[in-house]
C-alpha cells in the first residue's frame, strides 16, 4: 500500500528554481486545503486558480500563497464572446490559466493530488523534478536505453549517434501518479482496487512520431515554446464529452512538438493521487470518446503539417483545418471543436500580443 | 556502489520456464567460471557455447551444465565456404549459436555478466524476467505512460485506444546492466568512474519507427519470429570495425520487427556487468563506426520494405540490397557486409530447412 507524505514541513527548502518564471495553474471547485501539504514546494511561486462551476461560491486559499483567481464571470469579462472556447463544469477550464499567465513555464496540478514519497520515504518535490526535466534537453530522434541521458549517473549508451547528443529543447514534462492510476472508466470498473505502487525511477523522451495519452493532473510545459497548443478543448457543460481535455491537448501538442523539433518527456515526478473519481459518472462522460479515439488517434498519427507552419499558432490553425475536414465526418462536435481551436488562438494572441507579433516576426512573414 | 549477488545458491528454484524451448548462447574465449553464479537459474537449460579465437584452447565448463560447444574448426566444418559470414575474434561469432539452435527462444549473455541484485537485495533471475517480457505482448503503436501494461499492478491508462490493447507478439527483450554501463570508448574515456547504480523498475515497448542501440550482453529473442535478422555482421579479425555487431543486428531487427508488426521491449532485467573493457582498444575498434553510424542510422530510419517481404528472410535479403545500394557508397566494407548478409540467410536456411520451407509455404509463394 502506498501512502502520501503526511509531513512535508520538514522538507528541505531549496532555493526555488525559476521562481519568477513559472506559474502554477490549478482548476478547482472547492477550497484549496490540499495546498497545505505542498506549502514548502509551492509557496514561493505564483498560483493561477481557475474556479470552475458556480462563480458565486467562495474558494478558500490557505494563507501565505500568492495567487490570482478567475471564476466564470472573470473569464467572460476578459474574453468576451471568445470565452466560448473555454469549457465550463470541466477541469478543461484550466487552460484559461495558461492563456492569462505571463510566465515562461506552467505547472498544472489537480486539487486531489498530494505529495508522494520516493522509495526512501522522502517527500517528492514534484515541481523541482519537472523543472529539471524541462531545463534539460530531450532526445526524440533515437532511443536511449538508459533513459534520460542528461540525469546524473546516466549518459548516452554505445551506439547513440554523436550528432544527436545535444538533444532538442524540452517543451513538456509529463509526470505520473502513485496510488490511484489514471485509468478510464471501463478499467476502473474492472479493477476497482488497483493501486499504482510501482515507483519507476526514470524520465524518458517520447520518441518523435509516437503519440501518448497526456494526463493533465501533473504536467509542466514551456509556455513560450508550446503554450498555444495546450488547449484543453470543449468539454463538460453543453458538450457531448468529458475527460478527454488533456488527451486532446496531448495529441495536438505532440504532433506540433514533432513538427517543430521539440521534446516531450514522461516519467518522474510522481504525485500521490488520492481519490478515484466515480467510474459510473466517468463512463457517461467518456463513452463517446472511447469510440471516437479509435478514429482520432489514427488521424493524429497521420497528420502532417506544412513547412509554412513555423510557429505554434500557425501549426494549431493548420491542425484545426484538418480536424474540421477529417474529423468533422465522425461527429458534428468536431466542427464545433475546430472552430473553438481557432477562437482559442485568437484569444491567446489577444492576451499575449507581444508574443504573437514576435512569433510573426521570427517567421519573417509579419 | 552496486555489488553483484555473491550467494545465489539460496535463490528460490522455481519451475524453469520454457526449459525445453530455450537455448542460452554464450560467446567466449575463456573458462566459463561465471556460470557458477548463474547455476540456480541456468542449469535447467541447454547452453550453446561459441568458442572464439584459438580453437585448440580447451574451454572449461563447470560440471552439471548441459551444453554443446563450437570452435572455429566446427563452424568451418558445418558451414563450409559460408563460414565466411561468421566473424572471428569478435563476440559477433555468437550468432552462429542462433543458427544451430533448434529452439524457439534464445537468451544470450556475455561471460563477464554476473547476477545483479534488485533494490531489496534479492538476486535477479534475469532469464525469468526475459521470458516474462517475451511471453507477454508489446505495444509499439501507442505509448503507455505506466510502461508495460501487461505487468502485474499496471494496465493501459486512460486514453489508450481499446483496439490496440491486445498488443502484438514480442520478438525481442533487451535487458540492461548495473555497474559498468554499456558506453562507447569516448564516453568511457571521459567518465572512467561512472557506474550505473540506478535500478529502473520498468519494461517498455520501443515504439514503432524508433531505432535503439541494441546491446548483445543481455538479450533474449524469439528465434522463430525474428531469428534470421539477428545477424551480428562482419566484425573483428580482417574487418575494419568491431563492437558494432549488436548495433547492426539491432538496427536490422527493429526495422524488420516494425515492418512485420512485431514488438521489441527494453528495460528489466538487469545483469551485473563486472568489468569495463579497455577504452583505448575499444576506440580502435569503434572509431570507424562512430563516423559511419551518422550515415547508417538515417539509412535505417528511412528504410522501407515492400509488401512482398512477408518473412524475416525476405525482409533481410531486401535490406541487404538496400545496404549495398545506399551504404556501399560510404565504404566498400558495406558491399562485403551486404554479401555476408545474403550468405548468412543461405546458411540459416540450410541449417533450418523445415523453417525455411514453412516460411515459404506460409507466404504461399513457395
Amino acid at each position: 500500500m502506498v501512502e502520501p507524505a503526511t509531513d512535508t514541513k520538514t522538507a528541505t527548502k531549496l532555493v526555488p528554481l525559476l521562481k519568477d518564471e513559472l506559474d502554477i495553474v490549478i482548476p478547482t471547485i472547492r477550497n484549496l486545503d490540499f495546498l497545505e501539504m505542498w506549502r514548502p514546494f509551492f509557496e514561493p511561486y505564483h498560483l493561477i486558480i481557475v474556479q470552475d462551476g458556480d462563480p458565486s461560491k467562495i474558494i478558500r486559499v490557505p494563507d501565505g500563497f500568492d495567487y490570482e483567481l478567475y471564476n466564470r464571470n472573470d473569464i467572460n469579462k476578459i474574453l468576451g464572446p471568445k470565452a466560448s472556447c473555454i469549457s465550463f463544469k470541466d477541469s478543461a477550464c484550466r487552460c484559461f490559466g495558461y492563456m492569462v499567465s505571463k510566465k515562461k513555464y506552467i505547472f498544472t496540478i489537480d486539487d486531489d493530488c498530494f505529495v508522494a514519497k520516493d522509495p526512501s520515504g522522502k517527500a517528492i518535490n514534484a515541481l523541482e523534478q519537472h523543472i529539471k526535466n524541462i531545463l534539460s534537453p530531450s532526445t526524440p530522434f533515437f532511443f536511449n536505453t538508459l533513459y534520460d541521458p542528461y540525469r546524473g549517473g546516466a549518459d548516452f549508451v554505445r551506439g547513440y549517434p554523436f550528432s544527436l547528443r545535444e538533444g532538442v529543447p524540452t517543451a513538456v514534462s509529463h509526470g505520473l501518479w502513485l496510488n490511484i492510476p489514471d485509468y478510464d472508466a471501463p478499467t476502473q470498473l474492472v479493477k476497482p482496487l488497483e493501486r499504482n505502487t510501482r515507483y519507476v525511477d526514470a524520465v524518458l523522451t517520447i520518441p518523435k512520431g509516437t503519440l501518448f495519452p497526456m494526463c493533465g493532473m501533473n504536467l509542466c510545459f514551456d509556455r513560450e515554446l508550446i503554450g498555444p497548443a495546450m488547449y484543453f478543448g470543449l468539454m463538460g457543460d453543453g458538450q457531448p464529452i468529458g475527460r478527454y481535455d488533456d488527451m486532446w491537448a496531448g495529441w495536438c501538442t505532440k504532433v506540433i512538438c514533432d513538427h517543430l523539433g521539440l521534446g516531450v518527456k514522461t516519467g518522474l515526478p510522481y504525485i500521490y493521487h488520492s481519490k478515484a473519481s466515480n467510474p459510473f459518472v466517468n463512463l457517461k462522460k467518456e463513452y463517446k470518446g472511447i469510440f471516437w479515439q479509435e478514429e482520432i488517434i489514427p488521424f493524429f498519427q497521420a497528420a502532417s503539417l506544412s513547412k509554412e507552419c513555423t510557429t505554434v499558432q500557425k501549426c494549431y490553425i493548420e491542425l484545426s483545418k484538418q480536424v474540421k475536414e477529417k474529423l468533422g465526418k465522425v461527429d458534428p462536435y468536431f466542427d464545433k471543436l475546430a472552430d473553438a481551436m481557432v477562437t482559442w488562438i485568437e484569444a491567446w494572441d489577444e492576451l499575449n500580443p507581444s508574443e504573437a507579433s514576435s512569433a510573426k516576426a521570427t517567421n519573417g512573414k509579419a
